[in-house]
């Protein structure tokens, strides 16, 4: 008898460890700011699946996926590096790696996750797997004892990270053939202050933000002798700057048709730069300043939020035309969109509605709305497959 | 005692029914056409995980992803339509549509599969779920009885599907919104003969390749009223035909930098084409006649294979330089290539040979090589997330 009970008792420990088999392609987590936890999500039939606590100050998080994306590595911002298990909907493994921290990436084979410090500064690289320090680079500038805060860390082809130092000005790439022995080019006098970065889709053209001067720092990865060059002189801090009441994100450009969109500092407007020369294009005036300004994944629409006190605003613009086509009220505090990799939905967190919408990009009706605590980012997992995610 | 061993085999069937958790963003699926099987492999540690027979014949097969990532749906040359789980590694579903088929896709919201069919011709919808026949599109010309071989078949976004009549020389666009319902828009006299069609990689750009005449027929998905228009004169069949010794494929343009990069027909000269206005840009001179021309993910390099007889070998356009810069001889009649989704590597089906190559793409060293029974195409999941898989 006792042995019956006892074999029951396996089986039914075995049937529930034993999750019904899934792909992971429609999966995506929402990180939930205030609670320091995420949701598990899946865009097909629109429904949570998990939720994960326990990760710490989740405030300006970010993350990457695993190649096989099973994995999320998620960046919070008291230091706390974090890797999710999709699949059994649990913490897999979890450090604290430094005092502050601002993001990270995953190398282009997917073996290296690279974190972006604050304090103290610098770019400390982990395996993917289970998370062992393999290299710290405490980014100083020349001869200096000083580390400095690392900002606009990406991953790029070649098997390279490349991000840029706040402090010194500087903007490094860091060949990661042998993990251990990180080797360093670095590009100096880059401009005062670059205050975020990002790489272009296709992981060519680095462009670092300048807060202490006007214009972006463009550096060419496939012909890096060629330097740093200033682009967009009316972009940025500006001759005269104005009050900015929320720094646009830098971490996701729209591209479209040959053009960038991007937000303009300061302004109501978004910039459209042809990517050709690096020149402006084109302005389009919005509700407010810009935050994020996203492209439908075929580039038909850019869609823009905004800062506070137009943050319960979202804009559409129809790429042909430059026209804003749509104006929604989706709520209050609409932080952050994500698509669908095929672009039918659109993913939104209204922050303090506790709530994220899906609305169809076809009709722009609201399709679905899904109760969260306090959402921000929304990631889906096709991003495991891009470069710089 | 039976009770035990009741219970024994019990926990031994569940324990092998249940597998361990996997992600699905590392697959991939190698069609063996003479075989009439695939293989399920991953591509993180590039191994074997399952091979699957009773597919028919795979002669020029090709295969979509579900959105999950979890489900290959293989469209064999007989009207065979087969449903793969690869999870369990076996058939899902499978159903004979049609006598004589020619490729799928599907639909944006993942919900239709569309085959396109040589006999008879047109083009069958069916449920992605459970292959349950929805709509049958027969693809006459006007009060015509007969039915045309349909070629070209994509998706694009608006629930969209986007063909091709052989025989009509005829585009049409089905609204697949009420799928039981299609709505068709149809496009006449685009030019003699459509043997192949293709969409550029954001939807935009519907191109179908002629055999009855010179140049490439255009339509424009955002602005349709703008009707049918003719690019590339010197494209196709040209005013003096020359002899072809394969087809080229139109199912994928590699795109890099604002440039198109497609196979010449008949000549040994890959074309680089300017999208903002479809005229030539430039042509380099390779090889052999090319079949498939594919941009690594970046758009660094193009890698080029050949018709007989010089399917032997693989050549590298660096997209700076427009200079070949490698050339290798990976073995008897190479099929298919396709990148790994970040670009580090590179598959190549070396059907002659039954095996399959891993190359990297920055050493040129082949890193690995899989047996495989007269492999064909090769696919990965990443593509389940691409307009236009």
């Amino acid at each position: 008898m006792r042995l019956k009970v006892l074999l029951v008792s396996f089986l039914v420990l075995l049937v529930s460890a034993c999750a019904t088999p899934r792909g992971t392609g429609d999966l995506g987590v929402i990180i939930e700011r205030a609670a320091g936890s995420v949701q598990i999500v899946e865009t097909t039939t629109r429904t949570r699946l998990a939720q994960i606590a326990g990760l710490g100050d989740l405030s300006h998080a970010s993350l990457v996926y695993s190649r096989d994306a099973r994995y999320a590595y998620v960046f919070g911002r008291d230091g706390g590096l974090t890797k999710v298990d999709l699949l059994r909907g649990r913490i897999d493994k979890r450090i604290v790696q430094a005092g502050n921290a601002i993001g990270g990436a995953i190398s282009q084979d997917g073996r290296l996750i690279a974190v972006s410090n604050y304090e103290p500064g610098g770019v400390k690289i982990f395996t993917a797997d289970t998370l062992e320090l393999l290299a710290d680079i405490p980014a100083g500038s020349g001869d200096s004892q000083r580390r400095s805060k690392v900002v606009g860390l990406v991953d790029a082809p070649g098997e390279c990270f490349v991000f840029s130092l706040y402090d010194a000005g500087e903007i490094w790439i860091a060949d990661m053939h042998d993990p251990r022995q990180p080797q360093l080019r670095k590009f100096t006098h880059i401009g005062k202050l670059p205050y975020d970065g990002t790489v272009t889709p296709d992981g060519r053209f680095y462009i670092a933000g300048l807060f202490g001067e006007d214009g972006l720092a463009l550096l060419d990865l496939w012909q890096p002798d060629k330097g740093v060059r200033r682009v967009l002189e009316g972009y940025g801090r500006g001759q005269e700057p104005l009050p900015v009441f929320k720094m646009p994100h830098m971490d996701y450009w729209a591209q479209a048709g040959g053009n960038a969109y991007v937000p303009a500092v300061g302004r109501s407007e978004v910039l459209v730069i042809d990517q050709k020369d690096w020149k402006e294009a084109g302005r389009v005036a919005v509700a407010g300043q810009p935050v994020f300004v996203v492209a439908r994944p075929d580039g038909r629409q850019v869609w823009v939020n905004f800062a506070p006190p137009h943050n319960d605003t979202i804009q559409v613009i129809d790429t042909l035309s430059l026209a804003v086509i749509r104006t929604l009220k989706p709520g209050k505090a609409v932080l952050h969109m994500e698509f669908t990799p095929r672009g039918e939905q659109v993913w939104m967190s209204v922050r303090d509605e506790n709530r994220v919408d899906v609305y169809d990009t076809g009709t722009f009706e609201r399709v679905a709305s899904l109760p969260a605590d306090k959402p921000s980012g929304i990631f889906f997992t096709p991003r495991a497959h891009r470069i710089s995610q």
